[in-house]
């Protein structure tokens, strides 16, 4: 059966070709490039009708979002990723669904900021930096206070400290976060995680394949 | 073993009541306010270090994130919920990460501008208006227009067709969308299945005894 990871660059896609990779490296990869806008292109819609990256195509299923298709990677390699224990699965889960929404939110009006009329911009950055004090920076800190506490205590995002999708799903939100000027120094074990998967061959084999 | 759900109103935790009285209505419920500023109270952050509603307290496991909470009544539950179809992981998952990041997003933006100072509202109102135009607004329609597609075709959000946890899931995110002012006309299938899922006794249950 083939498997066919639909990949658009800078964006969660990456994800699936490192876990790919984890797994042996054995599928065929289909890159996308994000529009001028920074958007997903059309032609995504294609092969699945949100037309948003990942996209994964394993025999005759259709995968998206990153949870999902970890998951199923999970269970179609029984035994070759830490997946199904409650904390791994707690991590997942608030990746993208409560720490990422913060990270894109704040992503998303500072470039609305950046592109407003010249003269307007900074009473729009003002109210920018208004929503990031009150709910956005507050939120990420929180989460990445305890994200920091938790590798203080533990190598990975397992209840049995190993490596698995759970840690590929949180490396993106922190790349992420690395991106848009947080400094690690701030969080020293989450720091030591980071520095650690990064080291993982398949890591370096998806970023030469498929590239960020 | 005992089951608290620690609930705010408002909050996502509503969906936790109802599946707590989908499945027989055997837990305490401890209810929490929001602050004037809309958040969570500081208290909670003795239940969980996130402070986050909802948290299921189930024997000696504190759980967050409302899919995580689902999966594991689903699984202490056996068969009483559908759960691990694909369909219904793939729902669970995109309601979460992907479908309410927009709505959260517009609601802060909406609440921020509404909050600004009164000669700088119009002027803030055309920029979150032009944020919903190329972002959050068309993403959004695009997930709902995939959800009515789905519905047009399947009763529930499952493999088997069967009321389960992803019902509850998404039940959250279509009350938002609607109390944000989309109109469900435009949406039947969502329409005929969000009246459906309403007339459930153990959504009924909830309303009375948690509250929205």
């Amino acid at each position: 059966m083939a498997t066919t990871l639909h990949h658009l660059n800078d964006s969660r896609s990456f994800r699936i070709a490192w876990a790919l990779e984890e797994l042996g490296g054995n599928y065929d990869l289909v890159k996308y490039h994000r529009t001028e806008e920074l958007l997903a292109p059309e032609e995504m819609k294609q092969v699945h009708p949100l037309g948003k990256a990942p996209i994964l195509v394993d025999g005759d299923e259709t995968l998206v979002e990153s949870q999902c298709i970890l998951e199923h990677l999970s269970q179609t390699h029984d035994g070759q990723f830490s997946a199904n224990s409650t904390q791994a699965r707690f991590w997942l889960t608030y990746c993208e669904s409560s720490l990422m929404p913060y990270m894109v939110m704040g992503l998303v009006l500072k470039t609305a900021a950046g592109q407003s009329p010249k003269l307007l911009r900074p009473v729009f950055k003002k109210f920018v930096d208004a929503i990031g004090s009150a709910f956005t920076g507050p939120n990420l800190k929180g989460g990445l206070k305890y994200l920091n506490d938790y590798l203080a205590k533990h190598e990975f995002l397992s209840d049995e400290d190993q490596f698995g999708i759970a840690d590929i799903q949180m490396e993106f939100a922190i790349f992420s976060a690395v991106q848009s000027g947080v400094d690690l120094k701030d969080y020293p074990a989450i720091r030591r995680w980071f520095e650690a998967v990064h080291e993982r061959p398949a890591y370096q084999a998806a970023l030469t394949r498929a590239g960020r």
